[in-house]
């Protein structure tokens, strides 16, 4: 590789990949560890899954190579919905999720990936790293061998697409839409009927009316899933995720056996793709958004106040009732909704009043 | 360290300090390189300079001891405004710092740190890991031998400290206010006077009525400088500094010198930085800004929405013009204004639609 390719490189990926001499390169005298890395996602996802494998790529080569990290996609080595168990009892060392896809194991896990409402990327993060979230996350998991950490952003999603407007909370009686976690349970609250759909069938089920709405991320997973081909109507905003932290599943005896070193690149490449994966959706989705309305002509509209106002009742309301399920969820929910209402005042100076502004 | 304390550690810090017993520790086998990072901030400053520090120790601890890289405060090496030329001569081969105080090499740095009504932390990562923000701002340094990289990031920050109140833009006339950078031009061409003090002449010069009104960072910084006790209003948004993101230089040859790995954790551990200032700011204003409001009764106030869009004329302005100054700066400019223009449209509907919605 040319010098000035090298530093293109290392530029646009933040990693250097050239082959420098080496004078004092670890890898030389240390035997190879080799972690499994097992997903919820289908195997290179966009944004998802390779987000996945941008972190088991990082741990690699902050290594030196004496940590190889293999993933392995949805299926592969075991069901998207066994990555906790898989990992809790060591069949893989790592696995790559969101932390609501084991509210059976815990409602208390729902507050580690999106509450409706709830807080953005950049709160979330705050939440996490400096107000005593991420203790509560790791003592949540304690009593399954797991240490969980935020690996991943999607950002604010898409309120999902229709087949008929929304001018009232009314428009949402009877409607059949793919929506999980706790935004379904408030779409039910509010007279509709939440499913729960695979990626892989979203698109045929909008298509012949076997639900009549969906919502799934924002506009580029949802422009490769060709969404637009099967509904009219695209919504803003995603009051329901507002900010979707996805989750690093390390086994904890796993970790405890590594060296200082590896221990720290291993967490600290959580904290990377947390911020890369963030930092890839709120490029690609202003590209993919670009393209929904100029070339395939897509109606996108803002979710009326009045329904927005209402959907935020309904899910204070929802919200307010798991935090009753059990102890740690209450506890959770405590910090949680601490957090936000004390943030809020910061943000509706900073963040909001600046983007109204401009 | 109790096992339960160290999960708690790992928690907060994102990191293992554990005394884990090494199986392949790479710093048995290693010789050890010694790094000197020079910082533009008063050792241990709140924020900036303890975020100097926390990348320091993090390539220590995540290079199992092999790189160790000393912090230099302010004057304690090198005079504050001479980090990037100590870096560049190979004098320390890291420094930190923000990019707008190189404006005298190139008037194109200042696009890497702030821009009056530009990028918000969130966009201003898109645009250089995923824009060609990164590649543009490594050949705007090439000349001088050095490696820039993002390495922490206020958000936005407030307007500033005020002795009078701000109804109209006619009230910036005659104004003497602290404010550096293109933020000072713009109170310039309002018929202010702009004025640039290091922070530790900020309080007494705004006490004594030398200056009139200052802008110093939010909420965390200004009330460790006591700013309330000098002026009665305290104004947001920061129109002029949305975003503000610090800077990592790297002396090139000695990046090179290491091994790849080594390198590689350099560069992730600015990353890492940049998340992580970003973070702590997020959680630390919040805090700091109901101190000010609960305990010392500060008046905080929304600029006008007249003034706003008339500083939002004049930043334009001045942006476009400095924009010509030479080739470069056009050209990362044009990436940077080609990049927000296209960038709004999706925050628009995402965060902004989301917190007005909240």
């Amino acid at each position: 590789m040319k010098r000035r390719n090298f530093i293109k490189a290392a530029a646009s990926t933040g990693l250097i990949t050239s082959t420098t001499l080496a004078t004092t390169n670890a890898s030389a005298n240390s035997k190879t560890i080799k972690w499994k890395m097992v997903t919820t996602w289908p195997k290179n996802f966009p944004g998802l899954g390779t987000g996945a494998n941008s972190l088991a790529k990082l741990i690699t080569q902050m290594s030196g190579g004496r940590l190889k990290v293999k993933v392995y996609g949805a299926n592969e080595l075991v069901p998207p919905f066994e990555v906790f168990d898989a990992v809790s009892r060591g069949t893989a060392q790592m696995g790559h999720g969101a932390a609501y896809y084991w509210k059976g194991k815990t409602p208390a896990a729902q507050f580690f990936s999106a509450v409706p409402f709830g807080l953005t990327a950049q709160e979330m993060n705050g939440w996490l790293y400096h107000g005593g979230g991420m203790e509560l996350w790791q003592e949540t998991y304690e009593p399954f061998g797991l240490i969980p950490t935020a690996a991943g952003n999607t950002g604010v999603q898409m309120a999902g697409w229709f087949n008929k407007e929304i001018k009232s909370i009314a428009d949402l009686k009877g409607l059949k839409m793919r929506i999980p976690g706790l935004g379904g349970e408030v779409l039910k609250r509010a007279g509709g009927t939440p499913v729960s759909l695979p990626g892989g069938e979203i698109f045929t089920s909008l298509k012949t009316g076997a639900i009549d709405a969906t919502e799934w991320v924002g506009p580029y997973n949802d422009l490769a899933f060709g969404l637009h081909k099967a509904a009219k109507f695209y919504y803003y905003p995603g009051w329901h995720e507002p900010g979707t932290t996805l989750e690093a599943l390390i086994n904890k005896k796993a970790l405890e056996k590594l060296p200082d070193d590896l221990q720290s690149i291993v967490l600290n490449a959580c904290k990377i793709a947390n911020q890369e994966m963030m930092t890839e959706y709120t490029t690609r989705n202003q590209r993919a958004l670009d393209t929904l309305i100029n070339i395939h002509k897509v109606n996108v509209l803002k979710l009326p106040d009045e329904v927005l106002s209402k959907l935020q009742t309904l899910s204070d309301e929802i919200v307010n009732e798991v935090a009753e399920t059990n102890k740690i969820t209450k506890k959770v929910f405590k910090s949680f909704k601490t957090y936000r209402d004390s943030v809020k005042k910061w943000t509706d100076i900073s963040e909001l009043a600046y983007l109204k502004s401009r």
